[in-house]
């Protein structure tokens, strides 16, 4: 934490508070009383003790669930590090917009709505009463000469992250996922994983959308330098999301910040969404246990994310497309959890005689 | 395959056809023209395009879903291997009735239908509209004693499982989920998985619903000397299901077979569906691109039985519950998989750039 972080982020920090431990012991005790082994539903029987602890009710349930689509541009895409042009991150805003998507489908198939904001595509996109707008500028500044954006830029896409996920609060939402669109934001995430993980960026940078190994040679050494050149500082996470990071990973982490303070779990996606994590659990400790990770990235460094986050995820689909298209499948498991939780017989009630011990 | 086997079950073999080519050939070809970097949705996209093969289909989508749940006893249960006393398997198909059990809260997440089988319960079950009552006898022969079933029986049991299946599909039912319920049936698959595998009991005998160690050295005792009293061989599936199986698991098999014939795809549970396949692999081998693996069990045998059916599984939550659980829960993965082939935006329709070369 920088002794200058301004009091908006201050009060988004201080906002989240350990989980709540009755309300596991009273889903813990009731998943011992269902009508199965004990322990034998594995990870969703941990799940849904981790949901209560999350939410403060023995009994959760999910009635408002929203996938959150940060996009914004990189300056470092023009060093050449991503297999598709710039212009297709305005595109596929579009495309989220009119409901064409991966993402669209699948929080369709999780009945959850799909939140798109611009955190600063390099496009101008038409107004569209959907698409919220948080965008500073156009997209970072190129890393790979400067850094991405200043201490101000980074708290400014933090905060405002934060307030989408507070306005939707006061309307309901219970659930979020999160989910990323950005051009060479994986160059980001990997520069990210690198610097606070204290990894070369060998180990933690992968394909991308589809680079070949001549590519992935100078996507590792344009991430490599810029660490060489710039030296975020691990132990300041702002000055690492200011100097290698993207104006939609902080989003990301602000979103994920305000959530866990209103007791909303977060159900995070891939790579992006595992640098977002690093940098959000580094600011404020307290946000770890409010986190669900939804799945295993083909992506290499991010093994080394969830290790270091403490996270196990619940799915491994050999996916690398973003958008929070594995968070938005990992929501039919959390609703599962808890449907179990709720809905199932005890031993008493459908009178099923309990192991002889 | 015995030499005697009836025309019955001839009938449901021959009826297993090869996936359909052109299907898969054209759900690939639209995979590659969606709104996304080739093969980013990984395992999703390898199964919309076998789902296109299976039911011949390019779009396939799925609207008649139903978890099989098929329930027996077991004659080994009286050797003490399980922590549950035999009386559980009846009250649990009066908890599937009611709808109470883990099974009925999983599917009705899915969207599937439950149906329950008496394959062969020890207790007398009340009549129940719901109930298909295809039972034998009040469960099997004790197999640490004498075979578990004759042929006739276990050929009887395919052909009653199959028989179910047939008058689903003429009503419309498009996907299944196998599952089952049955105390002792741990005991079984195991020995089943051992005679099929060439494998020690050791090697393939878990902890089923929560024996302790010395209940496990016990149960792993009474499998060995059953396989080598009664010498199933491996090349017959029928001699192996008839000598240490069960009569749920033949039923199964049994549906397993009857779907694939009807091109109606198969997502297989845990390690009792698991020990089915291999008997119904071993007597069809153009059974096994039906097949779905939904999950990793906790139970040590399936792996090695997934191993042998070539098949890697969808999801790993250390689930040990049986009852199709697992299976209901991939199902909402098949669902995705195919939404993504019908409802994603082409890079066409959206106007989004496709990569540069």
């Amino acid at each position: 934490m920088t002794e200058t972080a301004p009091s908006q982020l201050q009060r988004i920090l201080a906002a989240v508070q350990p989980l709540d431990a009755p309300a596991m012991v009273a889903a813990r005790l009731r998943e011992d009383q269902l009508t199965k082994p004990r322990g034998s539903l594995g990870r969703l029987e941990e799940l849904a003790v981790q949901l209560a602890g999350i939410t403060a009710q023995a009994l959760p349930r999910f009635l408002d669930k929203a996938v959150l689509v940060f996009a914004a541009d990189h300056g470092v895409a023009r060093e050449g590090v991503s297999a598709y042009p710039q212009e297709v991150t305005g595109q596929m805003v579009l495309n989220f917009l009119a409901g064409g998507a991966a993402i669209n489908v699948l929080a369709r198939q999780a009945g959850a709505r799909v939140i798109v904001a611009d955190f600063g595509v390099a496009s101008d996109l038409p107004a569209h009463p959907e698409l919220r707008v948080c965008k500073l500028r156009g997209g970072t500044s190129n890393f790979a000469h400067e850094p991405a954006m200043t201490i101000a830029e980074a708290v400014a896409c933090v905060e405002a992250g934060a307030r989408i996920v507070d306005e939707e609060a006061a309307h309901g939402l219970d659930l979020i996922a999160t989910g990323d669109m950005g051009i060479g934001n994986t160059t980001a995430s990997s520069a990210i994983v690198a610097a606070m993980c204290g990894a070369s960026a060998a180990q933690v940078t992968g394909l991308g959308t589809g680079i070949d190994p001549t590519g992935w040679s100078h996507k590792v050494q344009v991430i490599q330098s810029a660490i060489e050149a710039l030296r975020p500082d691990p132990a300041d996470p702002l000055d690492v999301l200011a100097k290698v990071g993207g104006f939609e990973i902080a989003g990301l982490a602000g979103a994920m910040l305000a959530a866990a303070g209103h007791r909303i779990p977060v159900v995070i996606d891939g790579f992006i969404s595992g640098a977002a994590a690093l940098i959000a659990v580094s600011l404020c400790p307290a946000l770890q246990p409010y986190l669900i990770a939804a799945h295993t990235s083909v992506e290499v460094g991010h093994r080394l994310t969830l290790e270091r986050l403490g996270l196990t995820p619940l799915l491994n689909l050999d996916l690398r497309l973003g958008e929070g298209t594995g968070a938005a499948m990992a929501m039919h498991l959390v609703d599962d959890s808890v449907a179990l939780l709720r809905e199932m017989a005890t031993f008493q009630s459908a009178g099923v005689a309990d192991r002889d011990d």
